[in-house]
């Protein structure tokens, strides 16, 4: 079957449309591809007793440098639900900012299937800090009170920002010394990794993490993400809680080889770093663009601006994006892997057009 | 990127070996693997409403005749336990056979993640009749019984079996009768339907079955099911137990296309009929040799088999497969799409060898 | 047996000791204890089917005007989950103040049994409004975010301030035209009714509340409250909920007593109404010493307030009570149906003391 | 109030009505409503920190000869789940026979609430052995199976059968040796302490039971029950759990006084050796009855029996019971603490009668 075949059979969309509405709106890296293709044919053992998931394993060991253990899962919410409670008793709680994943865009699967509460903490650039913590980091030993055993922060958080090793290292350090373990939402890992520009491991193991969600999907995979305990002897029944939790992949195999893809050769940070640097473009038109008035920091691939009246809803019958907060104006624009400069000169331009400037 | 250096740099495994372990040791049939790059690049609508999906939806109402509703999700289990919660209050339970994939195999999510209490039934060749259900329908209105609202049956059986569409029916119309719903798993629909060799839908959605776990995975797709809401007035809620169940994919055109590609030109039910073949193939050899025992029909793609003492633990050097019952001396061997005639030929040569016969 | 022989032979404690702890640090009424005296020998048919029960229900029927349905349980948090799961389906939000009994002292049953998300809006005086209920109730239809269907609001609240039936009304008048329903948790009922000089219909049912936890341990009965579904068409399942959230008490007529006994001859109101003008004298007393600032409206049978440096251990030496906000000194002090004039006179002496004043 | 007044205003029902349906039909034992009154007055910390509770915690030290730690809670049901949930991680599921109260008669409570999975085996005398836990105590480290970690035993049995202390022991020895804990449901244990004649620490600490719920309400108690922790080490998080699964009686000190009446001056063995005595003068009875036909060994206060056709309902017009397996017209007989020979006798001849003996 040749590309032609294909594309005349079975191609119902127009690859030649792109938007800033998500980082899942794109779809997977030609290389991603090819070694989905390389990890087919045969026979391997299913459920994770395969060879790319064995290899995975000795990777992100290399990666980060201490002898984790990696869990490949379907995607992200089942990553953070199935890291977090192989973090908690029964009866744990997790702090975390409100704006955090796990809080507003996971329809209560922490609570309703994870069987968590969630001591959500107001944070306006979407990073907690011990003070932030210590919000809600109280109660302990009192039976009234879900216990706040678990932190969750997330890098690049929802808001684009980004926390440095240090910022980091101050959280683990606080949770630690009140007996809480940590947990890193890292569905935009590798995006903070590129624009902090330092080994990933000195921002998550080394700075004490405990367990990581390991972002693949906005990266340029097709599905697939990895729970990796960056300190084992903090999780607690891994292999059960992913099976019953429905993220055990049968054909982990191709979970795997795409983990696998993005980490040789640096596919990864090359795909994030240029992602980044799509929305550090993007930034710095609208900065020049009366009107628009972004609203955090462009640490990583997204882009949160408030628009002046109308501008959001006649830019989107041009480019597909999404409100962030409408009652305020508020949008988000994310950049992918495949975002071209053209992409955002176009972009610009029609934002232009649109504010009058 | 040719596929040469495709498989010298990242093929990490042996694409010659293959065993009568699982239908999911298998690899991805190279129309899906095509497929999935067909619905590659550009930017597509996340979550479910991307253009492979509305086809998909499209196709499985062709496929079925009525207006019913598709859900992709990422697995079996993951299909199973949204189905039924989407079928049952939070005080309901499921008639299902002892055997069952629910019961025995997902470690308790129907029952952790879906709340549900199921109702076993010993049913030794894995099909549940009217009867069999009644010994666990009954107690309705009675607060302390969980109460039995849901049946669920799965085609073809996991002991390889085949519900006949009257027996489908029969099922349906039973448990319809006392108020009760009507799931099937068919993670080995297509197997069913080559067997029986009549349109699927004679066997679901025309015989009162009310929602469906259609299965992709074991049938040569790289992952994804679809929920299929056959009839769905009996459903309640879908998008949202797919989401809080952690079964939302977000680049799902993959899942969707990979699924297309199953249902264009009788993919799925070619290899169905193949794994079939190779099984029925393997059956008739196996009536052959002395000494080996088969204990069920063999309805689809696996055979079930009392094998001498020591003869499976020998056997297994040469060929990877699981025990069933290892106190019975049962073992399972499963076939699957690119199982070969050479490699059933082989293994019976080697069965022989190992018997002695 | 005498009534010397018992207290010679069981009574560990001192009765002469009370404090300004909790209203569940009192114990039972004398006429619950007549009840449910009276309500002993002889066999009843257990789990409800008795004709306590029955008479309770008639009881209520009465008090609110119109068919509601009431199922006696053990306790609040039960009586609150139970309500809430009834009206809500599995991806259900409910809408709260933050400093609500489900939110804060209920260890996470709400989200770990009940399997509900809390949207937890931060309430200064306890009390939610149609405005506060806006920053939570939207994304409708969004399966990302935890369907906002339900409000839940506490009479009085965990504050001691009270809901006007106007106040009430224009929540539930919003709440039923976003397509969502009303919880009241009414631990407290009867001080709200005691403090609004009101029939209770008039601020629960009249008002729109389609579901009470009916409070009866902090109002003088050893152990009890009730579900009551004033609006029964809005909550599904009862039955079943409260069996399977164990709160299903086979010997249901000796709590049915207790409550009748508490209806019967006004009791609840005199209690409560005694409770209340306890609290009022307390708080006329500490306006009049300086240094001590309530922080809330007197609006029923508790008192915050904060207190100057020191004073609240010292104080605690010879009155036990809890801190409210530890870091801001602020305190909280409960008046019960048994407190007595002199315990408040005798109590605001001692503030007085160790204020200095 | 005089107990006249009392009896006028609040009776409204019968106490001279008995039945052989349930011992929870029956009411309080006199001691234990004085017990109550004793305990009341004044004010005592709640949630278990009073002197009562503190008390109980001494008795259930010194009856079990080592240090248990004991949580009271509202019933049986909530002491099951919260006690199997202390055993287990989140992976685990429990050996129990098919006809043990939790998995029959509890609505799913211990999948629902307790996220544990059932593992059921039929038991014809309502025992478990080793032999027949080994049906279900297999597949450890198997992450596609829940977990046995834990088995269940009910003493007495739903049937009414009694293990001796060398059948519990030989099941904890089995279940310890396979790393797997014990809970005793007893709901009954007075009634296996009766029986069985020998201090209960003989069939239950002494014999390897890691965790028991301590019955009382069916032993002549207005409600309550409590969770004894035999082996502390192994129950994980009791305080946390009893919470959260809505069983924490704020008023604790009613419970704790109650269990107190029972333990002292031995009224619990005293009147459930009572029950069983009248149950054996019925048994004794029935013997010689033609056509009634036992089916079960009278070992506590319950009789099963088998009558001819259309006895049990004829028989149901003059005292109140049970079916218990209404296809084969097997019905059960209680007795309770205030069963009188009386009774037995009017009961057995009306038997005759129906029976036509």
């Amino acid at each position: 079957m040749t590309t032609d075949t294909v594309s005349t059979r079975a191609r119902l969309h127009d690859p030649a449309v792109r938007s800033f509405a998500s980082d899942n709106y794109s779809g997977v890296h030609p290389e991603v591809l090819a070694a989905l293709a390389a990890a087919n044919e045969g026979h391997q053992v299913s459920y994770g007793e395969d060879v790319y998931t064995a290899r995975l394993q000795e990777k992100l060991v290399e990666l980060f440098g201490r002898p984790v253990e990696v869990f490949p899962v379907f995607n992200g919410t089942g990553a953070n639900v199935t890291a977090l409670q192989s973090l908690l008793p029964r009866w744990g709680a997790v702090v975390c900012a409100q704006t955090a994943h796990i809080n507003c865009d996971e329809n209560g699967a922490p609570e309703r299937v994870g069987g968590m509460k969630l001591l959500a903490v107001p944070a306006p650039d979407g990073k907690l800090t011990p003070e932030l913590i210590d919000r809600e980091a109280w109660g302990f030993g009192d039976e009234h009170r879900a216990q706040p055993l678990a932190v969750s922060i997330t890098q690049t958080t929802e808001l684009g920002t980004c926390y440095t090793p240090a910022e980091v290292k101050a959280i683990c350090d606080h949770a630690h010394s009140l007996g809480m373990k940590v947990h890193m939402d890292g569905a935009r890992l590798a995006n903070a990794a590129a624009f902090l520009d330092v080994p990933v491991r000195e921002f998550t193991a080394d700075a004490g993490v405990d367990i990581l969600s390991f972002g693949g999907t906005k990266n340029g995979i097709m599905f697939g993400e990895a729970v990796v305990a960056l300190n084992p002897e903090a999780a607690d029944g891994l292999i059960y809680l992913r099976k019953m939790n429905m993220q055990l992949a049968s054909k982990m195999r191709f979970i795997s080889a795409q983990l696998l893809a993005l980490l040789e050769d640096g596919l990864w940070l090359k795909s994030a770093g240029h992602a980044n640097a799509m929305a550090a473009r993007l930034r710095a038109a609208v900065d020049a663009i009366p009107g628009v008035q972004p609203t955090q920091a462009t640490e990583s691939n997204g882009i949160f601006a408030v628009l002046p009246p109308g501008v959001a809803d006649r830019l989107r019958r041009r480019f597909r994006f999404y409100d962030w907060n409408e009652a305020a104006r508020e949008v988000r624009w994310m950049c992918s892997f495949d975002t071209t400069e053209e992409d955002i000169d176009s972009f610009v331009a029609a934002i232009r057009e649109e504010v009058g400037a």
